[in-house]
């Protein structure tokens, strides 16, 4: 870590300074420029606060050189991680498709769903129990009873589930998911990812809407450093200026992450961009780069079967589109 | 509510939709344009769900027309709610600000704190027990015993106090906390905010880094429609693309909350900008443009006090500050 | 287009302004509802200014039901443009590859970089004589000059050129020039763009930093409206608050400008991200998602060629890049 | 400067890097750390080019330590700048309302306005002649005939004259026009800054809607670099995900630019908001935290005068805010 010094910083000042790094274990190296002096801190910054640093009179600025993240960090641990879900292989080369409704409504309707997305090829079944929302009027799910009916389809179809938690007081209700989904708006829920850092879950974290790759890097430590390692990470679309679109899929988050961590990365394109026309090429696009897996939602209900542009594809859809996908992997071996 | 249908929708896709929205319990007007036909959806459509709406192949567009937050619609409550904490008014013409540490760090320091704060003027103590931290390596807090120290600064002062919570189940002790602050990485933990709408506490949302003005009421209305009506707002800057503040306070903010509900807002120029130095003119802005309180970091340890350019002022600096915002309060008598 | 008037309007302000619609031209439609009045206005209402609209206290919002871009709405154009850059088909299914330097630096770069991206299945040459710099003390680029060598590549290799214009003065030095670039930050230069809306020259438009798609399409419809039709759509990036990379690749504006313009669309992946690393993998998703071209930075000196990992890909790593795009255009055949 | 270099670099990459920029001009100060080798560059750096240093592959970060815009730096220029327009002086303690109509629309109405304004305390007058507009549809302004009605009343009222340029090839025009505006769509169109440095007219730069202060500082810096050293600096909204309100006002911008610099500050809070209503709060914040003047829409044609929600105020309406802002700016004395 650099620290600059203001112009005007007295020596004694510079030294009170130095102490309080010394104070923390550090070693400080001194380099005086013909305007500033520069501090290089040697040692494990990691729990030197960048803000606080910053916010003192006199340091002008601060950078570190090296990533605050360390377990997910692939400078320590250059091999891809390999997520063994029941069986089902993720990352390092093991593509999956997660597909599934957006919300859990009814028996029929999730097992109907889980059967013909298994014969399309998904590997893992998706279906939201407890559902975040922003407006307290809108339907909150079917919570236990959508997350009895989830297991139900997992009995009749063997596909391990992935459903999303929003409090660690419902971490019961999960002892038979196989993949714990935190939701974008809860990407920085300190408390709910310590408690699941304390689970052997498989953890999918979302980036959160308007989130950092840094952020999110740092939002999987908090599960990691508790000592659970099986984490997916999973970009879904964030927040731009753009309204065509619901949000915006940030796709060169696939490479940038794959550089950084050895984690696996999944692609939502449903959610990213709220157009099930948009499906298809974003999924393809998500492939295209490397992703290694895609979280895609179909439903089978008749509302939505009336109108084929919903978020959701349609079954016959996506069969369409893990087709397509299938021909993109094949161009790439 | 208006929805407007796509052309080459045909009659019978129309009348399927006009028949789904009938069991909703809704009127339907239809209104034939020349390459558009438009709905108007009349009744209670708050639980109408928009996004799922626009996602229809049929839909064009939708638009709501009334607001979707009901608790908190000045529309349906004129007056200015004036909420009462242990005896200190806010909102409706009565000004307060809030001081404190940014962390509750030991005994001798949140009293020593308290008692200047309170000198100068400041009528509710601020201080962090429990820590948001985007690193898990960066210091969470004293947590319960943080909460000791404040109630023993409230007891020795008789200041009310204002605290952060992190999840629901720490609310047993928060007990004899005043006022229950949601923080901005928690203004959409949804499950918390439930929560907090079963207790008789005061709640103080600050607004997300990247949420809108409605995601704010939205979340305010979770709280109101499990029957707390006792909410205050703050707004603590955005993030937007400009890196020499730490975020962007958006003052405008405040007319335009005042316009919408009649909850009281109040700002905290020491998060918003980062920058002790910066305190002073956005404190006065925001007096200047009708916020009911300040909400300003005090500290008085020596690692800050040597250095003035912290985010957290001093109490002298504390002192410069009141008296200058109420020079402010006075020329808008 | 939709008006929706203010609860507490009266009927003679709801007159005034439906005799003022009248005089635009237009037919105005009113239909009462529980709390409000709106206006249903038929006819041409591109003319009319929907941020003034908005901007009258009686009237609580406004929305467009037709976009208000013509000459480039796929809806009154179904089938795909293609253009013709001196034998070069672009758009409609035929997919070219811009390649060449940041900047024109010498005959020997620019005409080495020609032959080697020709050999790896460029079809346009790309080169910077104008440059747009955050910074008046960087190098603004060698000007006519730059375009003189840029010709002289031309000649000698026989691909047509694209080059950058910063203002109309400059038009007559672009006579040669295949196609005329405006940079992302005069996306918005709307004389620049009514100049070039006079000429013949195929133009391509690159959306601003922060832009919206509509936006674009808006200043496309600048150089449209002057009788110039001949336009190509280019993605590069926009700000986000993501920093490991420059600027964020939206991909998701290639499937939707699709829908929305019959013109193509290439993606600049070297802009969007800034790192050479990304490229491959942006470009490969670009063609999975539909993009008509690319836009690759290809350079050849020293420094850079010391350095792996600039934003410029070396001949030998663009040929590679080339193969890998090739593989997936087979794909989605 | 500070070049971090990459773990893994060679010495003979180091090498020829460090020779680099002596041809730079530079004296390089070598520092070893654990992992990382700090490069020091002492000298002038602003010729440098950081992103074309980022993207070296042996380059892990740089980090600039002065800023590069140097005639606008308060540390070379530590007193206020004052600018003298027409007699009328700007900053350093004098404050001034511009204030008058978005465009000229015909004589009476300039005339009219300028007196009832003038009345009122404004010490300039605005008006737009040439108006950038997102659609080609839309009016663009009387032009050479809107400076000649706004030049009548500068002749009548002695108000020195604010108005937009768009291209530099109507310079001649604007020969009698005291402040020269350039518009925040056209922050970024440096062939017109250099043109503006060229003149010796008094320029006023808005902030573009996604740009940063440092942004803003740099193209400030393309017209002092030029020669012409009366520039003035206005904040008028940045985009921001809010959609309550046009555009998010930035007034942390205001202290924080008269740190950085020693030119004066205007706020515009008429385009900033979009809303009428909003233009007294946010007129009375930015007094409050020390703006240089502020830029207000006037206007007095009958169909905004039906409706007072506009964005511009009526002439009584303005009255009542001057007298407002000049008891804040009473309270700062």
């Amino acid at each position: 870590m650099i620290a600059v010094l203001k112009q005007g910083t007295t020596l004694q000042q510079r030294q009170s300074l130095i102490e309080w790094f010394k104070t923390m274990g550090l070693d400080v190296h001194v380099s005086e420029g013909k305007y500033h002096v520069i501090l290089g801190l040697i040692g494990d910054t990691s729990r030197i606060d960048v803000e606080m640093l910053e916010s003192l009179s006199i340091v002008e600025s601060v950078k570190r050189i090296s990533e605050p993240f360390k377990n997910a960090n692939r400078k320590f641990h250059e091999e891809d991680s390999i997520i063994d879900i029941a069986g089902v292989k993720l990352g390092g080369g093991h593509f999956q498709i997660i597909a599934g409704p957006c919300s859990v409504e009814s028996r029929d309707q999730i097992i109907s769903v889980a059967k013909s997305v298994q014969a399309s090829g998904a590997t893992l079944l998706r279906g939201g129990a407890f559902k975040p929302r922003t407006s307290p009027y809108d339907f909150q799910g079917l919570k236990a009873d959508g997350l009895e009916l989830l297991l139900e389809a997992k009995r009749e179809t063997g596909l391990p589930i992935v459903s999303e938690i929003m409090s660690a007081e419902d971490l019961d209700l999960f002892a038979d998911v196989d993949v714990v989904q935190v939701g974008a708006r809860n990407m920085q829920n300190f408390d709910l990812l310590k408690a699941l850092g304390r689970t052997d879950k498989v953890v999918l974290i979302k980036r959160g809407l308007a989130n950092t790759l840094k952020e999110l890097l740092m939002s999987v430590e908090y599960v990691m450093a508790g000592g659970n390692e099986r984490v997916i990470l999973c970009e879904r679309g964030i927040r731009t200026f753009e309204t065509y679109t619901r949000n915006t899929l940030d796709l060169s988050a696939v490479p940038m992450l794959h550089e950084l961590t050895h984690l696996p990365i999944v692609v939502d394109p449903s959610h990213a961009t709220g157009i099930s026309r948009m499906v298809e090429p974003m999924a393809m696009a998500a492939a295209a780069c490397g992703a290694d897996g895609l979280m895609i939602e179909v439903h089978n209900d008749p509302m939505h079967a009336l109108c084929d542009g919903a978020q959701s594809l349609t079954p016959e859809q996506f069969d369409h589109v893990a087709k397509r996908v299938a021909k993109i992997r094949e161009a790439l071996q």
